[in-house]
């Protein structure tokens, strides 16, 4: 696969959330490469309950990472 | 998608969980970016007693995050 | 919402693991804020197997945060 | 609820598993205090693999903290 | 039960991979000590594409904590 | 098992990435070591939303640890 991530640190925490986003994402491309069948699929990802709950918590685990990655964008007062 | 968040950092644990809560929902807001559809679905997590655990438990890895990227708020004594 | 917390700071850890069934259950007070609707969901958290594994999950995952948060009441000999 | 912890160091990686056990079924007590229904409920943890597998996740997720909380039982060589 | 563990350190990731798995399977022979009706279930765990998804996950998780243990098997170069 | 894994150290974020997808797919040939049966069952994962999406959280949590033991690919500016 072509690169898509060169960095975990991000200026800021909302960036920090998109990468998160971008890491759950890039999980399910590389366990099905067909774009067809993701498109196929998409509707039951966003237009279910369950499934989103399931998706924000993927973006949840890999925040973790990527604010523990930048320090919790911590700023000494 | 506009600034939605500055800092993790919160004067007070309670701040904190309601951050955990807003990072919870940002997940699904950017999964499912409609908030017409997002409004149908709305009775789905909260009316169903094993939707309404997994949405606790986002909450509860988004607040592991926020916990530590504020040292747990931790007041010596 | 009131004031419902002040501390993750707890003398035992009995009290922290209390702390993380309050914790679990502010998740699901704040997704739905209704207590008549949750007091009519409440036997299908307590009576179905499944469930009450989730819930015991969800405490489990915020005692890992309160627990850090008390470094682990750990006591030198 | 009587005194059922003091804490969570343990002499052996054995004795904290067995402690992250303990820690998973008090999820499920203070969830279902009542020990009637927990004991008719008790066939479909067990003889259930999908609720197998999540038991063994929440035990997991305590063990994580007791093994933390422990310092991993390391032993310098 | 009998003593089934000494250490959480490996020499090797590998080593410590195959740790969590015994982990794993141990979290499920606690719960379910009759071997006869693990055996039943086994067919379930491991021809149903849910629950192998779901072993996987708690491996994972005993994994991370493994790997912590072992200072993630960090060589200096 | 034949030697399948080195070390948990990678180059890149990306190869970090693909370690942990990776440990996912072991945790699965470890629990089920019949490629035929495996095989047979790949269409539940990678055409299935709901699998689609668990599958994903595993390699957050691996991901997790990967990047933990890279302490982050952090470079000093």
């Amino acid at each position: 696969m072509e690169k898509w991530i060169n960095s975990l640190q991000t200026k800021t925490p909302q960036e920090g959330f998109e990468l998160a986003i971008t890491l759950a994402q890039k999980g399910i491309q590389y366990t099905q490469p067909s774009e067809k069948i993701r498109k196929k699929l998409r509707p039951k990802y966003s237009e279910d309950a369950e499934n989103l709950i399931a998706s924000s918590q993927v973006i949840a685990i890999h925040f973790e990472t990527v604010a523990a990655a930048n320090n919790y964008w911590y700023k000494r007062g």
